[in-house]
């Protein structure tokens, strides 16, 4: 039974709505339901605004989105503005293998904050420059694929032991479908060969976690539509498959740019699961600092 | 620095450790690092024991994962377990396209908390069928790959709009090498009637986003490389791309075993992220009811 005088939200298909309820000394009463997909949006549309107007300043933020470089290394380079500010503030978040610089300003309105952010953020680039891939809702993906439109670039991956997370990632992009040709997930030594004409011997020779192996996948999986970009990745995930040689972790990427071919052996610690996360960003940033 | 008489639960590479004090009159103050790396091990290690030893009745758990119906279709099939049941106890849990439910039975050890759950699971399984794909740990994606490496079938992918999600699922589970051959990500027309033989006069007639599309993928992804089985997607996972007659979420699901072959025609609901995650988990168990 919702109570008298009550502000109601109202919720699809007939689910729980939400409530406000405000006494005469100002106090507010707020009831949502639980699942998020309904509860989010009643907050954002209905309720963000009641509580802004109860306040004469509020904060506003800009993201900064960091890959390439640890939690502790940037905050090391950012101490001196970390230490000396008070408004705006800046707070650092570890994601992984990327980092998340968030700085907030508190002012009346939305200028007011513009005008506090903008030099904080400025010297942020200075001193973390192309570490910074983006703000606020840039992914690693949206920001590579954006490059490759406006360079009319065509991309393809070929994915060995991160099987189809890099490709799901650019998948995940609204709008992919203009640059994003294919991808292939080679699992087997066979399916490198016939779809990325990798070579017997190259497989024979190297062993498919090897350089060799993966530049002939990048550039195999760019040629088979004629795309000009292809990455590829190899590596052993684990938990089984590590040697003395190639432990566990050990992986091997390769970009493919108009006939340039790069390589980067990693070594990433962690399960099966943050091995092959871990593996997938550094792919696409790699991808993102060779355009 | 460590109190007197405390006990230190050692964490790798010099980070802060764990601390346990407990005073003369039993109360205990435990003390843990901040990332779930250093203390999940910690707490499951070292802290579960120490409490364990505090009790003389513990909870068990078995937890029976559920897919292919929805949860308030569960909960009414299972309610007079539900309401007549006080040890075990049962709990319902929603994920995305599946349920878990969890039965937790009080007990002095773990042999009396196995009759008393064995009565109640094997009433869930009467009930729920083959709608219960496995327990605990068990993923989907691990059921399918055991039902397949016990037929001896090899696999391969096809995927459009999932974009190479269900691959990534299945490289997921350790050992997936010895079953899963190859993926294909085709989202191109081209990428489709290249690597996979999707016919043009299928793509011209049809479309990409059709039944007849999505057979041909299945089909022709398992025919790559001589494998049994093949599954494929196709579909609109918007935002963009709607139209009247093949709305977004609209999505095509085949798998092809053995020459035999089924396609199911879906409607999910959600954003692009939500229809993929849907589309991927209906497909793997579409997969595992068929085989």
């Amino acid at each position: 039974m919702v109570p008298e005088g009550a502000y109601v939200l109202p919720n699809d298909n007939g689910a729980a709505p939400g409530i406000i309820l405000e006494n005469d000394k100002g106090k507010i009463l707020m009831l949502f339901p639980g699942p998020p997909n309904e509860m989010k949006p009643m907050f954002t549309e209905e309720v963000k605004p009641i509580l802004a107007k109860k306040s004469d300043t509020h904060l506003f933020s800009r993201v900064l989105k960091i890959c390439g470089i640890g939690e502790s290394a940037v905050e090391n380079m950012l101490r001196d503005i970390i230490d000396n500010q008070t408004n705006p503030t800046l707070a650092l978040y570890a994601k992984t293998q990327e980092v998340e610089l968030r700085v907030t300003a508190k002012a009346a309105d939305e200028n007011e904050a513009g005008t506090l952010l903008e030099p904080v953020v400025k010297k942020a680039y200075e001193v973390l420059g192309d570490h910074i891939y983006g703000e606020n809702e840039d992914t690693l993906q949206s920001v590579v694929l954006k490059k490759l439109r406006d360079k009319n670039f065509k991309l393809a991956t070929a994915e060995s032991c991160t099987g189809g997370m890099i490709a799901s990632r650019i998948v995940a992009v609204d709008g992919a479908s203009d640059v994003f040709m294919e991808g292939f997930v080679t699992y087997s030594n066979e399916s490198k060969t016939k779809n990325l004409g990798v070579k017997k011997e190259t497989l024979e020779q190297y062993g498919a976690v090897s350089e060799n192996t993966a530049k002939e996948m990048a550039e195999g999986a760019a040629k088979s539509l004629n795309c000009e970009v292809g990455i590829a990745t190899t590596g052993i995930a684990g938990p089984g498959g590590g040697t003395e040689e190639k432990p566990v972790g050990t992986i091997f990427i390769a970009v493919f740019i108009n006939g340039e071919l790069y390589c980067d052996k990693l070594l990433f610690n962690g399960d099966r699961e943050k091995i092959r996360e871990r593996a997938s960003t550094y792919a696409v940033n790699m991808l993102r600092t060779k355009l």
